[in-house]
């Protein structure tokens, strides 16, 4: 039996924004109706960086994402973070395909933002506000795209270069060069930093605005000024990583906010156990982590995929 | 920048126990030194088994196992355990091979276990007794024959097949088939059963043997009679893994064993933090439970020797 291999070339010609919100809304529903596992991250440090291990498993499909962050591989020409997934029948444990995590992990985190904005943004919402163009903003633009009808894309980053290119990618887009400020005076703000500082204002964030805080992955990082939290309803993808590691994860730790006010979890909207914007002028907010739930739906999918098209190459990795 | 693949033909051709030896006992002393990282285990439950994430780091390499335990595989004409490894450059994160973790981790442990002898069995030992005729048995003999002028090998097992197949794979060794006293009554006993009750009596144990006691991997499983941990000098690989699932975890939850008890661990014994045997008269156990840093450090050797050949396959894994 063998394994399949799938290089970053063949997942990313597999990846289709709307299948990929679909599987991934599909996760947090089977989620939250408490079944799959999804153990904690375990963290390897080294020198230079981390990798984490991401295991999930949900009604058939199990695996595990291994993904590093090394903040200083630009200077290597290499990317920051690079993921790998191993993609097992749960039934054997048989390890059914090797395939790359990279862009699995930029398209999982869109689709999630997304989600989070059908259930929480308000219905009307035409405007997306982008803070930070690297390339966590294509694949927010691309799903929320196909959720929302977008009139307008304001988008901002310290770096007008990266804007631009973002612009060029998207051709046929309404997409414009903005300040923070007008960013985050959108109907949707997807914040997509790497900051450790808040940049987001509170006075900026109008009533009825929904932020998908994105940036915040790990300790001591956060985007938003906490008083947006202490305002807004909150909802995190996972408890216990955004209390960890989460736009929450700062203000928790300086006493400012608690885990209490935490409305609920993505799942809940999902399920319906929780219910989303009930309210036009509420603030709404969600702390995406990144979970392995999502990584393991996007993995089946690009399995299945590339098993229905045949051809791809494969080898017998593990004996039998 | 290519990923390496290694499948299990090539990372079989390409281990030597003698040099596999030499790696682990050196991942045991920088280990022992404070140098490297080695995170708790991840574990993923599904319906028929589970998975176990072990990363590790060394000075030089990084990786992960990612390894099942699916008890019942055998129904299905699969291998109850199978594991792939995730070799990356801890510098930057980069994964440069993939390879088959199932022979390592078979290899890996009769390293650890004959290292263990090494510091703990009488020098003058030279009857080996196998309790339990399994994969595992193969690469205990060949790791113990590296380090010990063996006159005898005594094997047992419930299945008489296993052990007469055992004795075919080892043309030119003394290996005899025994009953489970008599292989108790070796100057080294490996047991490698999955028992989850004491097989070996303590009135079998001789004065001045060691005891490898490798099958307890998991809470619940035990092999020894406790009476013998408490006359024992009693040395583990990992105190949070044996203390959760190794030999001492079920004394240890009856209240029978207490984990000060634990005279020490492999990685100060290799380091000499802690001396090894003194007394040729004492009962010395070695509680085996199978760590990521031996795995990493197999992984470093097979890579390492694979680069240095050429010309195995490889692939555009992530995106560089």
């Amino acid at each position: 039996m063998p394994t399949l291999l799938l290089d970053r070339n063949a997942v990313s010609n597999l990846m289709n924004m709307s299948d990929i919100i679909r599987v991934v809304e599909e996760a947090f529903r089977i989620w939250g109706e408490g079944k799959g596992n999804m153990p904690a991250k375990a963290y390897l440090l080294v020198d230079h960086g981390d990798f984490r291990a991401m295991p999930a498993a949900l009604p058939g499909c199990a695996g595990m994402k291994w993904v590093n962050a090394h903040p200083h591989n630009s200077s290597r020409n290499l990317p920051s973070v690079m993921a790998v997934i191993i993609y097992n029948d749960p039934e054997t444990g048989y390890p059914l395909a090797i395939m790359d995590g990279t862009e699995i992990t930029a398209y999982r985190t869109g689709a999630a933002a997304a989600i989070a904005s059908k259930y929480l943004a308000r219905q009307d919402s035409n405007t997306l506000g982008i803070v930070g163009a690297g390339c966590q903003a294509y694949t927010q633009i691309r799903a929320h795209a196909e959720l929302f009808n977008l009139s307008s894309i304001n988008v901002f980053d310290v770096s007008t270069a990266a804007v631009d290119k973002l612009i060029r990618s998207f051709p046929g887009y309404s997409i414009k060069i903005c300040s923070l400020e007008e960013a985050a005076a959108s109907d949707i703000v997807c914040t997509l930093t790497p900051s450790r500082e808040p940049i987001i204002k509170k006075e900026w964030i109008m009533a009825g605005t929904h932020v998908n805080a994105v940036g915040a992955d790990a300790e001591g990082k956060e985007e938003l000024e906490p008083s947006i939290l202490k305002e807004a309803i909150v909802v995190v993808d996972d408890m216990r990583q955004a209390t960890i590691g989460g736009e929450i994860n700062v203000p928790i730790k300086k006493g400012i906010f608690a885990v209490d006010e935490v409305y609920g979890t993505l799942a809940e909207l999902v399920v319906g156990n929780k219910k989303g914007r009930e309210d036009n002028k509420a603030i709404t907010v969600f702390d995406s982590t990144g979970i392995a739930i999502e990584d393991i739906a996007v993995a089946k999918l690009i399995f299945e995929k590339a098993q229905q098209i045949g051809g791809y190459p494969s080898i017998d990795l593990v004996a039998t």
